[in-house]
């Protein structure tokens, strides 16, 4: 535990049951918006929330623009070619409605617009200088949690990594979560984003800078999450079970903003910017295993977690026997979930072990929060788990 | 269950043992803060607390002023001179640090300041039209989590009631809860404050407005004053007590921000402003017996509060059973704590009831998120079990 932590967040967050509904006068609640640029995926625009966004918004006067340009997972270089376009435009606000790919372009590109500097100089600690262009964000997986953290993360591939801009100019005026908005998420990103959610509180309450608040947030996303993920999973128009895995994404994104995520997240990076694999498929791949190499530091904690992921027991259970138990839990979700257990379907093989293993050895920012030192021959164990 | 629900706070939370050594820093980040007003009470002086942050701002270059003119639970008239006083000085900053009084006034000075209206404009919901000069909130009761709610209370003589000014631009820049600051809060105070902030847990958690992110708060925070708040009477020199009360009237102020505070405190208003009765004793006199009356709309509610509230018991409970012990337990609080039982040493008589009752019915904002209708009789009814 933490003698002394922090938090911050979203200026305000509007929640609920179509609580998109309320964007325009919210906007309007928030002062001088006339003009406002939607950075959005194209699924969201086939699912028609995009058109009726840009119509309710005109009614209330204010004009917009669609812009679909980033990629899943953007690299430096697709979100350096979208600040050129945007160089020039004047917006009085960005607005972001989609997976943590839209979120967190939306994040860089509204302090790009001010800042004038090339991406690379942002990717780090606290290294933006000026605020953005306002931000509204708007989360449609259940997923990063981006839509409450002052980070946002790209793919660096010169480096065969995922780096993060980590600043506080990065927290949006304006989150609306809204549940409906992830009715149609395709059950195998619900399973992966969702995965990547409970990975966040998981990874906070382990974390080396754990705290009070930072467990109350990650204990509810972790509550949240285990009630929800397998019904989104099976009946994606459950919109009770939506609920639970956008509060819990949300939840999990507010626990990492106090204490941060570790090993698992350390670990993904290098294959989400080596091999591309999905950012939540990577995280819920290593999350057991990771969590099994922690198991004698964190086995107290790990118990703790029984209940709160609704797990009980005819008879009372060792300490061990619960922490045991917990990861079983996670295992079993892996199975329901049909996340994929082998990295060679990715095209890693045993000769890129190495390269991916000092890659993750990079990641420092994360690797300090993890309650046990990880070498890199620890690294390449875990990776191996995953190669059959 | 409120399909719809927003949530907003402090913009930054620096919490946790010696966090109060964090202010200079925490200013210096805050930038152009050159000067600072630090309003107080004339305990937190004769603790030494305030030399100390004197010294240790003007070692950060920081030069402040001390005024101590904040009466506890404070007039209008009161709000009206200190804001005569400060119309001609400029402050880059208000710091407050003290109990809810100071608190509230600070919140409420900061916005005269810059509004240049009567406090009596003020008073209501969404009337205050520019943001005012920053503040810092740093509490030092665990009570009012004033330091994270956009309401401040005032007292007003001549209704006989207090009354509420809520606005967004009363949240303030930074708090500090620093448990530290607490350890000396004596006996009467630490109960009286602690039921306060028990009861805007409780209240928030029965509430017509309550949401899921509500439900976060109230219950996190209802654990820990359940965990603490007899160890903080018995043992004010437990840390450990004091933390677990400091962050649970935090939490407990933004389970009333999202859902809102009910018949509790809208009985309470007119104790305090027609009899001088301190906030927190007169929301633990009225406690268990507007819980009663509530009883048979929020049994359900009040039953999921038995564990949360620590207890247990050897054989399955039914859901009556369990919400009576929940009360039951309130009451054991208030034996414990000695809290008042009887409204005549305070001065009130069975022919003051009709009168309170009247105030008490005024108070609509309140009354309305109460999960039962409540008539003026109702009214009267609770307000004679405290009259022996
Ligand atoms: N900023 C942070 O704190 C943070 C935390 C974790 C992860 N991340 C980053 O976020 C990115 C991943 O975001 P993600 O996991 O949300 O995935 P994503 O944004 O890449 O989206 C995945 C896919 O889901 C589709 N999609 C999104 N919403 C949909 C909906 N409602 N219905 C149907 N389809 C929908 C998208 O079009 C996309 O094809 C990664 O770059 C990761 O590193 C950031
Ligand atoms: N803004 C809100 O959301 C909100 C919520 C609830 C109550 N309130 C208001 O807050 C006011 C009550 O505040 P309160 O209950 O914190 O009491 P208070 O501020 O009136 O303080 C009570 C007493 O405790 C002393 N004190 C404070 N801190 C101390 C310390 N650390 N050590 C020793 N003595 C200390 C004070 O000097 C004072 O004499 C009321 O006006 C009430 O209506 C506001
Ligand atoms: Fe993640
Ligand atoms: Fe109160």
């Amino acid at each position: 535990m933490l003698a002394q932590y922090q938090f911050q967040s979203a200026k305000k967050i509007v929640a609920g049951r179509h609580s998109i509904e309320m964007l325009a006068s919210q906007l309007q609640e928030m002062g001088e918006v006339r003009s406002a640029l939607i950075l959005t995926q194209p699924s969201l625009i086939r699912l028609g929330h995009i058109d009726e966004m840009v119509q309710k918004l005109s009614k209330a006067g204010i004009s917009s623009e669609v812009l679909t340009g980033v990629m899943n997972e953007p690299t430096v270089q697709n979100i350096e070619e979208l600040g050129q376009k945007l160089a020039t435009q004047d917006f009085d606000v960005y607005i972001a409605i989609g997976g943590g790919s839209v979120l967190d372009a939306a994040k860089i590109l509204s302090v790009l617009r001010t800042n004038c500097v090339p991406v690379s100089e942002l990717l780090g600690t606290n290294l933006v200088k000026k605020p953005g262009v306002r931000t509204v964000l708007i989360p449609t997986t259940s997923g990063t949690g981006s839509e409450v953290t002052p980070n946002a993360i790209v793919t660096v591939p010169e480096e065969e990594l995922k780096v993060g801009i980590i600043s506080l100019y990065l927290f949006p005026q304006l989150v609306i979560v809204d549940p409906i908005l992830t009715l149609e998420l395709p059950p195998a990103v619900t399973a992966a984003t969702g995965m990547d959610a409970f990975t966040h509180s998981i990874e906070s309450f382990i974390s080396n800078k754990a705290n009070p608040l930072s467990d109350m947030f990650a204990l509810e996303s972790m509550r949240k999450i285990s009630a929800g993920i397998v019904q989104a999973y099976e009946h994606g128009s459950s919109v009770e079970a939506r609920e639970n895995m956008l509060l819990g994404s949300m939840y999990g994104g507010m626990a990492l903003t106090c204490a941060g995520t570790a090993a698992v997240h350390a670990l993904a990076y290098p294959l989400g910017g080596k091999f591309n694999i999905p950012h939540g498929v990577a995280n819920s791949m290593l999350l057991p295993h990771v969590m099994e190499f922690n198991f004698d530091a964190i086995s107290e904690k790990l118990a703790q977690l029984f209940p709160v992921l609704g797990l009980s027991a005819s008879n009372s259970l060792s300490e061990v026997d619960a922490a045991r138990r917990v990861i079983e839990q996670i295992v079993a979700w892996t199975t329901t979930l049909n996340i994929p257990q082998d990295l060679t379907a990715f095209g890693v093989s045993e000769d890129d072990v190495l390269d991916i293993s000092k890659s993750a050895m990079n990641v420092t920012r994360l690797l300090n929060n993890n309650p046990k030192a990880v070498s890199i021959e620890d690294v390449q164990e875990i990776y191996r788990k995953l190669l059959p």
